[in-house]
């Protein structure tokens, strides 16, 4: 079981919900389930706040966060969790399924960083951009005959997964070998093993390297401007996968600062 | 992973639902994992097969069986489940917690008989009698300060678990300490093993035997009539407790049976 400072280490964002009915439903089961912070992204509806399905969890409807992007609301968080069903689009980040998600999240909420699982719109899932900001996805294991599940619902199925198994279950198995290949650390089987020592970066470290390379990029003409939304897409992803420590970020931030300042130095020059 | 197969032999039982919103997003789970068959017993509303929340899943509500009493619901069922929070009454039966219970669900369906998941209704939950046709009760495992569940999420739950983890999951454990001492046989490791050659007693056969054994009660004074009520639930959990075979259900039910001609053929001779 993760104890309760873990479980406030969790974020569950909702983006761009439609249907209030469905914000308070996600909001009662993680009061269900001992979760407390909740972000809602662009809500589509102005009153969701006072939905009447959040029954014991209005305290929680009434203390989420509400932001505009998704980028605000995972900015602190080291793990960033994509969820939905995958079946029209070819996942561009490794794919848990639900089952095997525990312990990865109780890796990284074990070392005291945040973590964040992200819901998307109630009909279109979450966009291509979205999960750009994702550094790996679950996928709920429904029938592939009717896989689209209910917001409220899929909320509840990943919380009480996540509740009863979140550092207890970690066998090993073909997870360690995605762990891997992902450069997540293999959670411990142990629960009193020492944390580790990593400090990654949080997803607005990455954020500002993302822009600040970016902007080299298009200072050194690397790709004509047509390019440039899919240059930055493959970058976000090129990031989350790199899994870096936050003080490498902060180095590479460095030098990409440097090499932007002397790329517009040479072009103010040139001119 | 269950079978198809053995995923029809699962019933979800609804006891008298409120909102056809609720029974909709149950039926909607239910299709997310691959389960097929609903029972409603003594629904509040009429127009509960309508309900616009079955998305994907409305084949599967007009074909749902509704029935008036929970005993109908569930007299194929040789595994009755109850479902629902227990901090208000001291259980009568085995408690599992939801994390362990698709071993002795898989067990049952792959031996093939029918296994019933009983869900109260919204507010109270199932009432002592309704629990007093469960072989055994499941606890999900939620936060004791907002322990409640909405209905559709509850169903969720349970059924991600039992579709998760069916079969796949008999870990040795304390459950299989609560298994001996239930008289269920342990589930099996070994996917191949051969199913057990039990022919459990369903609850039509249960409900029939306790029918007559209560008639005798009556018959032979065994005790005043305002004991009556208390002395069926008594009987109704200690039937379910000892676990019967279905031919030692018919041999005891004969057995009542003589007893019960006797007692009454005595009384008529003595008037």
């Amino acid at each position: 079981m993760l104890t309760e400072p873990q479980r406030d280490q969790l974020d569950v964002v909702l983006v761009s919900p439609r249907n209030p009915l469905n914000i308070g439903a996600a909001a009662r089961a993680m009061a269900n389930f001992g979760f407390a912070r909740m972000a809602v992204v662009a809500p589509y509806e102005a009153h969701w706040r006072e939905a009447k399905s959040a029954i014991g969890a209005s305290d929680l409807l009434q203390n989420a966060k509400r932001v505009e992007r998704l980028a605000e609301a995972v900015a602190d968080c080291t793990l960033v969790i994509g969820t939905g069903t995958l079946e029209h689009r070819r996942p561009e980040q490794p794919v848990i399924p639900l089952p095997e998600l525990a312990p990865f999240v109780g890796a990284e909420l074990a070392r005291g960083s945040r973590v964040a699982l992200v819901f998307g719109p109630e009909k279109r899932g979450l966009t291509r951009e979205d999960l750009a900001l994702c550094h790996m996805l679950v996928e709920i294991p429904t029938d592939p005959r009717q896989p689209s599940m209910n917001l409220g619902q899929a909320v509840a199925v990943c919380l009480y997964e996540l509740a009863a198994r979140g550092k207890t279950d970690a066998h090993p198995s073909n997870k360690n070998k995605d762990a891997a290949r992902m450069g997540h650390p293999i959670p411990a089987e142990d629960h009193a093993a020492p944390a580790s020592t990593r400090d990654p970066a949080c997803a607005r470290d990455l954020d500002l390297l993302a822009a600040v390379v970016a902007e080299t990029m298009q200072a050194a003409n690397y790709s004509p401007a047509a390019m440039q939304k899919a240059n930055r897409h493959d970058l976000d992803l090129l990031l989350r996968r790199l899994k870096l420590e936050r003080r490498d970020a902060r180095r590479i931030l460095g030098l990409f600062r440097r090499i932007l300042w002397r790329l517009k130095h040479q072009i103010g020059l040139k001119d």
